[in-house]
């Protein structure tokens, strides 16, 4: 059982999966805290549901505040101070920050999303933004203190995410020194952030992709008005430790990041970001299931012994501990190659589009083993695995978000063969894997890839998910095998 | 599309399904209400949550009344009156019970869990009761009219569910015409019946299995008291149409089934009809989140078209309408076999055994069906998947709940290997299967299965999962081709 | 005890204080069902707290759909059927509305509501509405079946109440055959309603009450598109039988009732049929709490007998009663006097004068009653009395709302002085008692009356409560001497 | 306004109402807390509703754990690190306790109750507890950092809280150095104390009140398991920052206080702590209700200025003040005495009785006025004092608590009766009052008094209640003018 021990810790995971471990201290005192104090925090927050929105004060004056839990206050701003974003501007390096979602997200996976919408803010303004626009609001949003600025990305509306092409109806006019937006985004995270990215497009602008630009968006206006409204929140399932609301622009007040025909490559940007995030947290959440599952499984007796001795769950267990090491190493993976490329602008290199391969497939396949490890998760708790009482049917609730934010497993397959097709991706990757896979496995699974590009366009796309979670799965025991 | 279309009503599916159908304009009838008043009812119930438990009236007598919203009782009396219960009874057959429940459930999987128990307590009293335990009870529970009595099938304690020999510490004493019972019930579904069975080990009885015995224990006492008290309801994550409390039972009134040294086979074949009952709900529950999902995609437009119309959902959708057909086989035959040997007594035949593997096969399967269904009609709605507002997340809560109840897949593997191994019950399911199956495959499959029995048993055990799974979509596909 | 009887029934309670009651066998078929089924819907929908609102559909259509427990219609649409609504504009008699709300808030003091925005949303329409307007939509509110459109007056908008003059910013344009509504009403009765009448301001009307118009907005567009949006349901502390919205009014087609500069009399006169409602309902709630704090005192034991038997809370039930009646002399007596003014149109007779009088003291006085009978009858449940579980809570929770709605003590004090300033209604209001009240006392009251007229407008003011108090209290107190 | 403004800090009215106030520093730091931080935190408390209660822990052990928003934790402790509890036991002065209490319960009235229970527990031991029972268990209740021990006290049963004698049913029997309980508790305040007092009745006691016996009774028993069950929560309209429950003792482990035989005197003294703590927190609430008013009523604006300076509503502020500080007054003399008399044991001085008259009228009267309070604030608040959104609504499901906690209206008054008939408790409250009140004011009071006493019983009873109203508010005018 030493093995499996690993599995009670995230900074102990990482330890045994990487081999050096930057900003080490920082993860230690962060998973103390987390221990001792951050976990029932974050259990009251999931137990209180979705919050209430103050719409008015008691004047008749339109506020939208979000009514919280008073402590959520400090889970959110602790993981701020400890660097998940000021470091990735300071330091020019994305490591800490996913190393620090890893951890915090073993114990709250919702927390991870203002943190990266966040670093969704801050990326695009640093890398696009005029002198003046950063000189005016980057400082806030690398705040090391409780007074950091918190980000948002507005893209998503009510026509959907994936086709943004034709589902952003939002308008922006040009005003002087700044636009006016006008339209309502649906799926809002973090809606009450003090500063926005917000995808709109410029009166006149082309229809489609083309047309889109990317708008930086204040709470309030330069008359300290508000600048947006919430309509209200939605009452998800789970990551209830994220506000996510329905948010309508009238006329507010917006600031272009880069140019006004670019604004879908800033978008994709954006979404970079978050499907890497998206890919951590599904492990560390899939870790965190199975840590309860153990620890509920050592202690459970049937049959005269505790079940985790017996040889089913036993050896189940062991096999899922190999898969989470090779779905971690997939990520890690997205992780580093993202470093690597995330300062690029288009015309954008070969390894970007590596990148992209892997994201896609990174993102589908550590979403997939988090659900289905929830799922199992709860099994192994039996009748207490479906009550509220009790934290396993938690984990399943997240995990399902994790597999439908930031593109289904439909939108992740179909971008992935997209990028094999018309960028060659799957070139490079089968490059990168050849250093550690036997030739003839490595082989056998090119020529499947080549074969299937063949295909004619509707098979080639009806017949895409076998072969994608193939690859997927070649790929992370590949990388994991390291 | 014509195939799908068979998707958006339980009844074409049956009938798509089956040859012949008796109980057609019960069904339809059924199948008609639901779709204009049931439907709506159900969201409601699923809406409002957990039920109050009212433990004192005002003045201060104990009644453990359970506030329901008023309609659930319009629900739960159709099922009854159409006769889920009365026309085992006096039809002496459960098909017209499964296709009932299949109907029902299709559009509440919760419900069909009172009528289960119901009938989990109808049958061993009829079969087993003394005249004049059935003289004073069945006629309640054979009702047809709101006067119906509900009953209730207690068995699980906190200690566990599956090791029944350890975990029942509930005692009985004989006290002259009846016996008293002390314990407390932790999964005790439809907590509110009028009757219920519950096992019990007789003071000075054996340990283990061995020692139980199931008793007949109603909710008042011959004195006009209540026999039982519900400690509280559980906070489910689904299932909202069955009220799951804790009982406890404190010198309750008890009436002796069967043979006070046998109970552990009267409670084994309780379970028989429950699980029975487990895998025609999963595949309702399937088919309901396919028409779900079906009705949104047909709608919903991106790159402009239907989603429906994209290859890759399209292909999804008749690949999965295969799986469901084939799951709907297994599960049948679980039926038809139960049909045939539901009023055996041990010690029993070769039939019983067939259909304990293939009941097993049934179990594990369509609830693992149902949850990967579930979960991709979720995907299938996008964002809108992860709200509470829309009804494509429930059907994930109420599916988890099927594979969890009734032994969750470890049991149902664990189990089915026992039946091959001490029973040859496979080498009955070969024979059944080889008028259907090409002889090549049936042998693979049944030398696999030969040489897994032969492995020692500690790895026999760990390496089960893959040999089940493979074991049951063989023969849920090999049925389906009949 | 026999005197207190009368209590349990608001049919016995209003035979003995009505000399004739039309209708009877309707009020007694409606008393009937409300026993055996309408209680526990109501205990339902009180539990199940604030509706949600779903927006949009599954497709992206807002839809703005309340989502109701089911059964809440059954208890709303027998009103209708009833006639609580049609027999009004049929009969040309309020006094069937009013008999038929004071039976129904016994057991529902929300429901009630809908009706009386129904009703007032139909007579103005009957009253002011052009022969075209009335043929259009007079006939969907006068139904007789459960097709039955409902109504609603929304005049409130965040800046308050009580001052319309100011707090209206609704703008009105014209456009053609009808106008175009813009703004926000903050408290929406019965948002969902098919029609409402809605006050707003014609573009370039005069400022202040002067300048408002009332207009009839239906819920959907001549095109068939939504032509208001809720922005959200109140969480209010009761009446969950009504929902309170909050509504969006955007370019909303409306069409004028009555000429755009006699607004505010339109406006008034249905305040006037709401606020007899009110105090119709508030009558009927003290009852209903002294029902249920009757049946629990006769139950519960303290020092050897029943607590309804010690001579303190005897004597105070005695005392309450006779309360109770006068109280309802007071509203019947406004009931009466609409009946017969409500056709006027302005310029007003006197005895329309003397309405508003009796119908401020009406409101002022049931409402402080049903609060403090509320108060009263938890206190005499003891400890029960702040449990969720039990009803006693309930009316208090029901009573507030009706001590604020439609004006506060405050608005109803000021109000009345003013009727007496401007039109000297305190004059028709002692002749009226004249023949019940020995005269030395009328004498006196009306001497203070005057006394208190004469005082410099300030102190006029500052002192005004109570001797309003006093000469509601003289005028119900005389009324029921009848 | 500047005599108003006092109503916004409760250290400004205690001054302003005190000629002398010990521990101004310790209140002035707790007000502050409270306005930064505490409020917050006790918003979300009171929306977060009814706490869970795990039962089970994952592991199948009975917990008892009661799942709190981890915040209250910060608001508990705090009161008991300034003093609440261990100020009483060193500084041998009850002032401390109750100028805390005041100061506390202006922010938040419900976490009183634990620190009054808490008290209440503490006091008894001290006082009676044997030295082995002091030694033991009162260095827990005295600590002074967070890990200071909670005390209850447990006395009200199923069958009603006043007639103890009838509704205590509650056995206890000998064991050697204990005694085992057995017995349920109704209502249980602080259900998850470590210690609590419990009244029970010894095996072969007399019946009715002198047959009582006070126990303490610790959360665990010498073994380290638990030693009573919570059977549930209470689900309260108010007060949730205090568990109430219904507590099982099984042969729960107690240690008797006092002799067997003088119980119902230990019950009693424990009941002065709690009634006038009801008193303090009554006059608390009332300034906080009215200082919300106030600021609301600064900033809405009707008819061109603020709510405010329109007369009426003025005029009652500064009224419903001047009634504020007399009911501080009433409710300070009962802290006052109290504090001389909470040593003394039976028989009890002259002294003691009249604290106890003047307990009943503060108990009373304080909590008519809060109740009453509370109900104008939120008419002053409009219809948005209806809204769960908004505070003005929790003041009156507080004060409603207040009314009937530790007795009703009804069971003051006939105990203040008694007090006066039996022990002539009226004579020492005039001679008290001489010294302030206009001495035929002062006769005319005292003549009715003593009329009212020489009633035939029936009837004395059945009219007390204008009588004891009138001298309730005598008594507190008088005081207030010292």
């Amino acid at each position: 059982m030493s093995d499996l021990n690993v599995l009670r810790s995230p900074l102990n995971f990482l330890r045994s999966s990487l081999q050096d471990i930057p900003l080490h201290d920082v993860l230690e005192a962060e998973e103390g805290w987390w221990k001792n104090e951050g976990v029932a925090i974050s259990d009251a927050i999931d137990r209180a549901g979705t919050p209430w929105l103050r719409m008015f004060d008691r004047h008749g004056k339109r506020v939208d505040e979000i009514l919280y839990p008073h402590e959520y206050q400090t889970i959110l701003r602790r993981g701020y101070r400890s660097g998940v974003v000021w470091r990735a501007l300071e330091e020019k390096s994305l490591i800490p920050t996913y190393l620090l979602m890893y951890t915090i997200s073993f114990h709250d996976p919702g927390v991870c999303c203002p943190y990266t919408v966040s670093l969704g803010t801050a990326v695009p303004l640093a890398k696009y933004g005029s002198a003046e626009l950063r000189a005016r609001f980057l400082p806030q949003l690398s705040r090391k203190d409780d007074s950091v600025w918190q980000g948002a990305t507005w893209m998503t509306e009510i026509k959907g995410g994936s086709d943004l092409g034709a589902a952003v109806e939002t308008i922006s006019r040009s005003a002087g020194d700044c636009w006016l937006l006008t339209g309502d985004k649906y799926f809002a995270s973090n809606a009450n952030a003090e500063l926005a990215v917000v995808a709109a497009r410029p009166e006149g602008a082309a229809p489609g992709v083309r047309g889109l630009a990317l708008f930086l968006v204040p709470r309030h206006r330069k008359n300290g008005e508000l600048n947006y409204l919430i309509r209200r929140l939605k009452d998800k399932i789970a990551t209830r430790s994220v506000p996510t609301g329905e948010v309508e622009l009238k006329g507010s007040e917006g600031y272009l990041l880069g140019s006004a025909d670019a604004g879908i490559y800033l978008i994709l940007e954006v979404l970079n970001l978050s499907r890497v995030a998206n890919s951590i947290v599904s492990v560390a959440l899939a870790q965190r299931a199975m840590a309860d599952a153990l620890s509920y499984a050592e202690h459970r007796a049937a049959f005269g012994k505790p079940i985790l001795d017996h040889p089913l769950l036993h050896h189940q267990f062991e096999n899922r501990l190999n898969t989470l090491r090779s779905a971690f190493a997939l990520a890690w993976e997205s992780v580093q190659l993202l470093n690597d490329v995330w300062m690029e602008r288009p015309p954008y290199s070969d390894r970007y589009h590596l990148f992209r391969l892997i994201a896609h497939l990174a993102k589908y396949w550590t979403a997939e083993f988090a659900v289905d490890t929830a799922k199992w998760a709860m099994e192994v708790h039996g009748g207490l695995g479906v009550l509220a009482e009790y934290g396993a049917q938690r984990w399943l609730r997240e995990a399902m978000i994790l597999a439908i934010w930031e593109g289904t497993s439909h939108r992740q397959i179909l971008d992935g063969l997209e990028v094999m097709e018309r960028k060659r991706a799957h070139k490079l990757l089968f490059q990168r894997l050849a250093e550690f896979a036997p030739t003839k496995e490595l082989q056998a699974m090119e020529s499947e890839v080549e074969q299937h590009l063949m295909l004619p366009p509707e098979k080639r796309e009806a017949l895409a998910e076998p072969l994608f979670k193939k690859l997927a799965l070649f790929t992370a025991e590949t990388l994991s095998r390291r």
